[in-house]
């Protein structure tokens, strides 16, 4: 496993920190689905989408601590999507994170509500961010870019695509279209929530910009998890090995071979690191990440 | 079955057309998607979270149509929240509004997703309101009531509580705390999300009295259905009849007895129309949902 650069991993840290000290009031009353959302929210996640819209705030100018709010909710969603995606109604996966998946630890009754928690509060902690740091509007703008994201023309679409084509045939366009919303809608959510971390408005190329980005790290991010998923064991991966291939899924390795793939991989951090270009600020951070997630195959 | 009131059942018509014409961009992508969610919409739901959510609005000088934005976010919370509590690994119900649940008409993992697509769905048409109605102060209000009332110390919690008491013991304290965040959290939420459509800030006196008012309607709806649930079949409820006490869940009916429940629900009727004493509009349409209510058991 690749090492985290030096920045990126201060911002994990922080980010987790950040995590761990939740006011009182998000966390459930109930005492067994508190123990299974912190189960959840606390595992070893990589936490790609904070720390892409970490990078985009400070790509943008913003250089305060605002950027940890709108991470915060991107983390709730993703978090409770991984749970209700391991359900047995859907990938029945009973690894993740190198750990017993929620239902497993706990039972589907839980997961399921933990899933429907934490979604909700994604929302809750977007508009009740310190007021003294963002407007209205800034937080107006992250709930609709949060909220479309992951619904029905986002996220979930990917999930029922993905859900609906287990143990059929699919071509890359298909499995292109799946991954677009199942990964890559919350990841495009990701740097434009950062965008708006900044006192100004983002300028419309600027937001253009981070999408492409956003979009080309997005798919890198699925071919390279498909490589992972062929060539390693649960070990070094933390969950089923060769889950989605044993499922008869369509992945880039079954489309396209695994050295196709790496070089898709390639060829997509190339895009991405093109785009940032356009950005007038530190894309640094930017660019340090796109490496780092084509950067897990060598 | 009692008739709505002339001017409640407009607002229903109202509504329903509303939610029957959602834009384009509303609509999930995937085509057994987008069926499933339009199944579990537009059924023959009572529309009584949307109905408070106008009376609350209508009592504070609001005139216009604004409220029916927080009342479609309502709604689509509460039809999520239906979908997902119907799911074999909760309460494993066949049958719903007369129709069979969104898990059997499709499948679970469809079930799972259509909750999942409605949740977010809900706060986005909130912070997408028509901008020439809205301001963004009472956007934000909106998701924050809904947010908070929907997860894990509101709505979410409740049904926690619920699937834990399954099978087990409890007292009328427990089964009202329970009931007052599985139910009441959301109708609390109704009020208050129609109280934020005037143009100047509800009062905090006026926020109270609609508060006192949601929690005893509430309270009241739930001790109705218990009684209704142990004296009807699924014929006339359009759900599985005595399915709560098939399960040995406890009720008002098992803890109190069906008179005394009758008593309590005429009790908190009254509640309700008090607490509506200290609004200074025109609460005459609250006064009838709460005398509806309870007038499903005459």
């Amino acid at each position: 496993m690749t090492d985290l650069p030096v920045r990126l991993n201060a911002a994990v840290r922080q980010f987790n920190d950040h995590l761990g000290h939740l006011p009182e009031r998000y966390a459930p009353n109930h005492p067994r689905l508190r123990e299974a959302v912190n189960y959840a929210l606390l595992g070893s996640g990589k936490r790609i989408r904070p720390l892409l819209c970490h990078a985009a705030a400070r790509a943008l100018g913003s250089t305060g601590d605002l950027w940890l709010q709108p991470a915060l909710g991107l983390e709730l969603i993703h978090t409770y999507s991984l749970v209700h995606d391991d359900l047995p109604a859907m990938d029945n996966d009973a690894w993740r994170r190198g750990r017993p998946t929620a239902h497993i630890a706990f039972d589907e009754a839980t997961a399921i509500l933990v899933g429907d928690a934490l979604q909700a509060l994604a929302f809750q902690v977007l508009t009740e961010a310190d007021s003294q740091l963002s407007t209205s509007e800034q937080q107006l703008h992250w709930v609709r870019l949060l909220s479309s994201a992951a619904g029905g023309q986002g996220m979930v679409d990917g999930q029922a695509m993905d859900c609906a084509a287990t143990g059929g045939h699919s071509s890359l366009e298909a499995l292109e279209t799946m991954h677009r919303n199942k990964t890559g809608a919350l990841i495009r959510a990701a740097v434009a929530m950062g965008a708006w971390c900044s006192e100004q408005p983002p300028a419309d190329t600027e937001l253009q910009a981070l999408d492409t980005y956003g979009a080309a790290i997005g798919l890198a991010f699925q071919v390279v998890d498909d490589v992972l998923d062929a060539t390693s064991n649960t070990e070094t991966l933390g969950k089923d090995a060769g889950s989605d291939a044993a499922r008869d899924k369509v992945t880039y390795v079954t489309l396209l071979g695994i050295e196709p793939a790496r070089h898709k991989a390639a060829q997509l951090e190339r895009e991405a690191l093109t785009a940032l270009q356009a950005l007038p600020g530190d894309t640094t951070l930017l660019a340090e990440i796109a490496h780092f997630i084509v950067a897990r195959l060598r």
